[in-house]
């Protein structure tokens, strides 16, 4: 497996009527396939760096696991793209539940079906009005996500996602997809043993059901982005009481649901 | 299952320094279940339109029916979200393919790994350097589908994909997944009895590998995208014979594989 996140290529350059041989960054796609107890369970496509967190935040974002001494050993074996993971947490019930099928309209993870919605709906219960940002507060923050990925910049062919409390960016991944950024942020968390609480979650990308679900296991009390949601993403942010807000450009944003989070200045 | 594709919500604006509340037109996004034989199968978040033909399209890139007359019937249950399809090429193999789980970086799709692939090495040969564009009908038709496309432009929320032959757009789809915007073509001529040969495949997006495998599917000599490509897309166009042009804005594009089919002028 080739870790770097990002690759250089000779193509050629159409730009205003001339041609040029130029040397352009592309960003890597990886298969890596999740070993658990020997057994093959599935096959990410991803942008190979941080794997390891992506991994344990999959599983802990799947349910297999609920935190990180569920996981007895962790390894990869980089050559082959194998991440070989122990648990005693595994039976036979989740192959039964994995083998029914749930494509997301945005970025992969295929569900059992709506098992997901019923456990972030669980999860509701732990969110609170606990942080508060103004207008202002929203472009800068989204700023500081973009301006700050170098692969974004690079490549133009990932996602961002970053983790935000208290006004300040605490962690920002890139990945060609938009599920696994937020996997591997909540990957890094689990590992050293803490739950994330009371944040904001900023996106470069479109606000769908799956991501909200994810955003939400990150306990997200406001998520920012870039582009539009779904009615879906809309109508679980009300449920959930999360702040959604969306088409953050310039001096320009919309507020889809539970506005109160959001003050004037 | 509401039919409609994008939904009118109350939202709130904020636009340089002023509040107000807004109508605003958002992308629907919606589970639909295929059942085979009576057997549920997988269920697909889409925009709910065009949804038989994102079935059939489905269906035929994963490699469950060959065409059209594969399929015996198929009939939709609104309320339930359910699309029915009869076939008797459907057997119990099918579905232990599908248990393997394989979760793509772009747009949903489970895969049974690299069967995927080596379909569409065998496809390879049905190519040829039958089309050619220059470098003005590039940026032509990117404008003529990206313009066209309402759904696109209320939301901001959905993919585009077109089908284009012979330096024309024949059928452009939206979805706010863009792997079914490409099955939604693939359905719609397969319906017809007719198998896409030879052409233009424009995308609003990103080229993953799997978009590239779908494109290849619909006969795509050239596929031309709004966005970046991935290292793996470009490795697939490299083998499949498959031009793959990228960030196509305004006089400028990037050629990253078979250049030989764009010309000059």
């Amino acid at each position: 497996m080739n870790t770097q996140p990002e690759q250089a290529r000779h193509i050629i350059r159409f730009c205003q009527g001339q041609l040029s041989q130029v040397e352009d960054t592309i960003a890597m796609e990886h298969p890596v396939t999740i070993k658990i107890n020997g057994e093959e369970f599935v096959t990410l496509v991803c942008t190979p760096e941080f794997i390891e967190d992506m991994v344990i935040g999959y599983l802990a974002s799947e349910g297999i696991i609920r935190n990180i001494q569920d996981i007895q050993r962790i390894w990869t074996q980089e050559e082959e793209g194998f991440v070989h993971v122990t648990t005693n947490r595994w039976n036979p019930l989740h192959r039964q539940l994995f083998a029914k099928r749930y494509v997301t309209s945005c970025c992969g993870s295929g569900r059992h079906s709506f098992v997901y919605v019923n456990d972030a709906r669980t999860a509701k219960h732990t969110h609170g009005e606990h942080i508060e940002l103004c207008y202002a507060d929203c472009f800068r923050l989204m700023n500081t996500v973009l301006s700050g990925t170098e692969l974004f910049q690079h490549t133009g062919g990932v996602h961002t996602a970053a983790l935000c409390s208290n006004k300040d960016v605490l962690l920002t991944r890139s990945d060609i997809g938009r599920h696994n950024a937020l996997d591997k942020i909540l990957g890094h968390y689990l590992r050293q043993g803490l739950t994330p609480k009371h944040n904001t979650i900023v996106l470069s990308g479109r606000i769908s059901s799956e991501i909200l679900l994810k955003a939400s296991k990150l306990g997200a009390e406001i998520v920012l982005s870039k582009s539009a949601p779904t009615s879906l993403a809309i109508d679980l942010a009300d449920e959930l009481g999360i702040t959604a807000v969306g088409f953050i450009r310039a001096d320009v944003c919309n507020v889809y649901s539970h506005p109160e989070r959001i003050t004037a200045d």
